[in-house]
């Protein structure tokens, strides 16, 4: 079984296992390595796939022009590649990849997935992101009775006093041996350490990108 | 809108608006709703796309049995959804999804994208369920140098001191307005944080659930 190592991240995948359809395509997944989002799906072949694992960025396959394609060579908006993987059928691909200019759509639109009925707003990603997200709109759109309001509105004096009073209940959580209130607590520790991000206007992805890093 | 509750599912998207392949299909995304790990891809007709929409439960195309298919029928491994969007295109769909058992895959696996290179591998989620995977690895299949084995080895007096030491940086780094001691100290309250849950046995998941709950 001959198989493509790449330079940039050296990851081998049996090209020749992978099953094409009529046309000699097969979808791919590109997805947000940080926080999971689905960013776009578009068509590989043979050698868009072969491409993309030579050069650790994506090219594929476009069927309106009918040419191989490398993403962000006119938006500058490149995918650089962090794993592919396929499906137990393996007639799909699923790419984790860094999103340059975190624009993957021909619209400006981070996602293609923006569309929800017939209005727009952004496809789902981890729990965590979701919450900050919420917190950064609460931040720049307030609402008069919502408590993370009150909280940013209370500064860092009010939010930090409650990451101490969170952070001692995890350990008291943890100290009782007790699964449910650890849960809860933790969960109480993660939105008030969000709200001071979100009063510091630093990004839940900076945080995420060095978690990647210390990965290495 | 998008808040959408699994018996009250009442999403529309306009399904005449999709633009399906020459066979009438469109491919479907299913990704979990908690950390956005893609679960699947499969094939929805016009007919599956509406039971889906009706049922709030996941209805694909079978390609090879040339029948509709209601994930999950026979396995019990059913799909609540959560919400599904289609892209700029309107040729593909992703739909977030609760996976009934936490197995998607006829393989057993908890997702088709199992495969990478020869190997088997989980496939990619956010970034912080990632890190906890690695520290249950570390719990559960110790190394001499790791750093989080000695934090496990040290039990709670060692692992909750350090949860107070790094929210107190949290707050130091907050009031002295440094973004990027922000960006680090919070990824340590949370490392450390996931060494507490994994320490007591509890899942990263049910931490997301009670965010996601409290979202309602």
């Amino acid at each position: 079984m001959s198989s493509i190592e790449t330079k940039s991240f050296s990851q081998a995948i049996p090209i020749e296992k992978i099953r094409y359809n009529e046309q000699g395509l097969v979808p791919a997944i590109a997805q947000d390595y940080l926080d999971g989002t689905v960013l776009m799906m578009a068509w590989m072949n043979a050698e868009s796939l072969q491409k993309t694992l030579e050069t650790g960025e994506t090219w594929y396959w476009s069927r309106s022009r009918h040419e191989l394609w490398h993403k962000g060579a006119t938006s500058e908006h490149i995918q650089k590649v962090k794993s592919i993987r396929y499906d137990c059928d393996s007639d799909a691909l699923l790419i984790s990849i860094e999103q340059v200019g975190d624009i993957a759509c021909h619209t400006g639109e981070r996602s293609c997935f923006h569309q929800v009925d017939t209005t727009k707003s952004a496809p789902p990603a981890d729990t965590l992101s979701e919450v900050f997200r919420v917190i950064c709109d609460r931040r720049d759109h307030p609402l008069e009775e919502s408590y993370t309001c009150k909280l940013l509105a209370g500064g860092d004096n009010k939010i930090l006093k409650k990451i101490g009073e969170e952070a001692a209940e995890v350990v008291m959580a943890c100290k009782d041996h007790d699964s449910n209130a650890i849960a809860s607590e933790v969960a109480d520790l993660f939105y008030h350490t969000l709200v001071a991000l979100a009063a510091h206007q630093v990004d839940l992805r900076d945080v995420y990108r060095q978690l990647q890093q210390r990965r290495r």
